[in-house]
């Protein structure tokens, strides 16, 4: 079934850009990182650090991501990431965006189009950092419909 | 054929990691374009605003790209990036990279694995910012065999 | 004589954080120098790589800056900056940034201050990459009055 | 009474340069981050997350930073950041930094210079994110001279 689509909007800055004037793909996935989580505040998730608090859940790291670049956008663009959720599994899901900017002539244009694995993390017991997964929470995946 | 495997080392610094206290992943691929390029450079290949007066290319933008992250890292940690050629087509071509941390105990733990296609670009002529593909010369495969 | 104040607000993302769940310093750097391009914009001078045609204008670069930081802010802030002009000198000028964020009981919240001296810039010619400071074009100053 | 002086180096990126195809200056403030923290370390000082536990210090932020660009830096070059405290405060302390590079002719060029206030800070307690200032330990301070 079907979940929510949020759409996060972004302005791409000149220093976003590279020196063939076009976005350095890892602020991609910096503005994809923050469409995840913009997704579920807008679901009305409560943010990590309450959760932290509720579940132990401090995130939702990323396990796998795949992304195609179709065009390119350069600084003075805005982009529309479109993130929903494709697919519950047991301890991850998958959250799917796409990225588009409005067409001067109408329409808009797919830039990029991504597909991630993430989980919702715990911290790990014990002196070394780490984290671990755990199932999503019944009332979290509702809140996500 | 199998390309060379060219190896570029980076500290994990504390602005890197996220409240979390992990890497935030969108700097895996910040190190991942950084040991791209590294790779070419290694192999003897000029920098890109040289090769951009020679052949017109630009540099090598990416078109897709697959991620699995394995294990976490952390503030503290040097990882090691091990980047090769998997594959040459014609406008087009498969970077992989090996990212691996050095084991206290011995051997080194597999951090995450990514498969980049990325292509050689010039600049598209014209106002918009843009770029187009083009055939890998044949003396830069040579050089990274 | 004061310029223009003009405002650019952003999202703190939890990318934006680092491991003390506070704004990792650098990120208002990126932000303040998004607001200062975006002054230039919301004042109606053109984007740098049209002024680079008609004035061989590259950009604003920094020669100097001086920040103070008052308050932390951390992710799901949405933070005001501030931007107008201080000072218009020969080839120099003094950008000045009030970064605030609104305090839910009434008012806002001084987070940081900034004061940048930047020069307009023209690339230098020759194999170097290298840029010039040009005296500031007496249209653009009369755009941001 | 001088402290050690401790060099951080880093390699440009091509990421880390802009349109202009000069490094885009917040990238100097995740050095100069960076080689803060490598000071304490290569003085000896623990880690913050051991710091947390034996002193409830958890790093570092900056209250005030003064930078000067003095000459531009593009990718391929390496840079070198000179760390030191220039002065200990009650809460607070001056750590200065100076960034070159090596002159192909001899010597090496001057980049950017840094002066910045720090605090050791400690996490202020309750549900508000936030820091609080704590007066240097004298061992620490003793490592560093």
């Amino acid at each position: 079934m079907a979940s929510r689509e949020i759409t996060y909007s972004v302005r791409v800055e000149f220093g976003d850009c590279d020196p063939a004037r076009i976005v350095w793909f890892p602020n991609f996935f910096r503005w994809i990182d923050a469409a995840s989580r913009h997704f579920f505040v807008e679901c009305g998730v409560p943010p990590w650090h309450e959760l932290a608090k509720s579940h132990g859940i401090i995130g939702t790291p990323l396990v796998d991501t795949h992304a195609k670049f179709i065009k390119t956008a350069s600084y003075g663009d805005t982009l529309h990431i479109h993130a929903s959720i494709a697919e519950w599994r047991g301890k991850s899901f998958v959250q799917r965006y796409r990225v588009t900017r409005d067409n001067p002539r109408g329409g808009s244009d797919l830039i990029m189009e991504c597909d991630e694995v993430r989980i919702f993390a715990a911290q790990r017991e014990g002196d070394v950092p780490g984290i671990r997964a755990v199932v999503a929470p019944e009332e979290i995946r509702r809140l996500c419909e």
